[in-house]
């Protein structure tokens, strides 16, 4: 008997978006025609870094990544999961939505362990072990017709908030949902670019179609950027893990199949 | 046949616990314990204030009152919605409370209408109306298990944020849940003192227990402090609105029924 599955797709946003009000505001309103059960992760973008240099602190950053200390994080939580989040869900519902904003701490949604120290001390950065992820709550919500809107700040279940990578969030909870068998997962990374390009400067050198082995041949070629690897090879890992596909796509093309698919 | 209802305890806190640290987790840890299906709202304190004035902002205030303005409105939703809601959230899920964080935009909780200008334009305060409170999410939460904990952060269903309220807050979803006839309501607020006091130099002029008639007495005799009144007049709405009790408590008497009772 053929198995009855439900579609549902997880959208990741990141900061190039967020940043700018129109393109996010486009976002949302593209976002919420999309059918169907959905999720949406979002990162932060450059307002916590703005609010801390407007309050006299110099943010901490090494090799792109920040160092959260106890006061930075107070100001990280406010932004993600204050300004950012509540911002995103009072506009989804501008458009009926049901959203429902949640953290890694609400209903013990991702829990998370402090980044061990090696060369460098990352503070209050938060990594995901397997099983961060408590999926019931988020089937709870999705079943009862609400849209989960999911920020980038996790918990150690201990009372420790941490900064946590948006997409390994939005990996983590693809894969954790891909378990549930009434659901076929597809997971979206919604930026500034088209997708994967072949070549950055030309537009129409975007790659529509990539499976590992290709992956492990452009990366061989130095195609792929710096930047875009650790966001494949953790892509890949997704498809893996039993999520049906994954498309690197622009935020404008939310909505439609155009971007680079992972298979 | 003998109607069954289960009980449920809602709980305001405000910016006096909030603000000292040792208190507020002291009231978190004393609050996990309190049995059967639980709510916890709560106010801001002072942090969003101190936030402002290190980014250079001179926060306004009228008789009290906040003026929020746009870029106010942003920190203080920052504040309350992110840093204090999840720092709460957290520390109940370190006592396995499956605490779950809400402002009024998540699932539509809370629908407010900016405060209309008179005399002085409160910019971006909410104010609810009748039927603000969207009980089905709260139900949903609460039957399956989770304790839900509400910021003062409200919307106007069209994409705007607001500050509200903490008690009127509160207030309004005692109300709305007293209306499900399965739930017997209580209503506490907390703060730091014991209760209403007769005289408030005087610990021990407790006064046990208020209706509306002694209420009345004890405005006229002049005993009743002008920051009480509202909440007072604010709590015997409550009471006439089909919420068993409303309680008046030191933080420190979660869980017990020391305090002053209104009946």
């Amino acid at each position: 008997m053929k198995k009855i599955t439900n579609s549902l797709k997880i959208f990741k946003i990141g900061g190039g978006i967020i940043d700018d009000q129109d393109q996010l505001n486009q976002f949302l309103e593209d976002f919420s025609k999309v059918e169907g059960a959905k999720i949406l992760v979002h990162g932060g973008g450059k307002g916590a870094t703005n609010q801390l240099k407007r309050m006299g602190i110099e943010p901490k950053m090494i090799d792109g990544r920040r160092i959260t200390d106890a006061e930075t994080l107070q100001v990280v939580v406010g932004f993600y999961a204050g300004i950012t989040n509540k911002t995103i869900v009072a506009q989804l519902n501008k458009y009926n939505q049901n959203a429902i904003g949640l953290s890694g701490a609400d209903a013990n949604l991702i829990n998370a362990v402090k980044r061990s120290v090696k060369d460098i001390d990352y503070g209050f950065a938060g990594d995901l072990k397997e099983n961060s992820v408590n999926g019931k709550i988020l089937n709870l919500l999705v079943e009862n017709g609400n849209l989960p809107v999911v920020c980038a700040i996790t918990h150690d279940g201990n009372g420790q908030l941490f900064n946590t990578n948006a997409d390994t969030i939005a990996s983590a909870i693809a894969k954790e949902l891909a378990k549930n068998e009434e659901w076929e997962v597809e997971l979206h990374f919604c930026f500034d670019k088209k997708g994967v390009m072949k070549n950055l400067e030309d537009e129409s050198s975007l790659i529509l179609e990539m499976d590992f082995e290709f992956y492990q041949e452009l990366k061989a070629d130095g195609i792929i950027s710096d930047g875009m690897i650790p966001k494949l090879d953790n892509a890949f890992e997704v498809i893996n893990s039993g999520v049906k596909s994954v498309y690197i796509q622009h935020a404008s093309n939310v909505g439609n199949e155009i971007g680079t698919k992972l298979i």
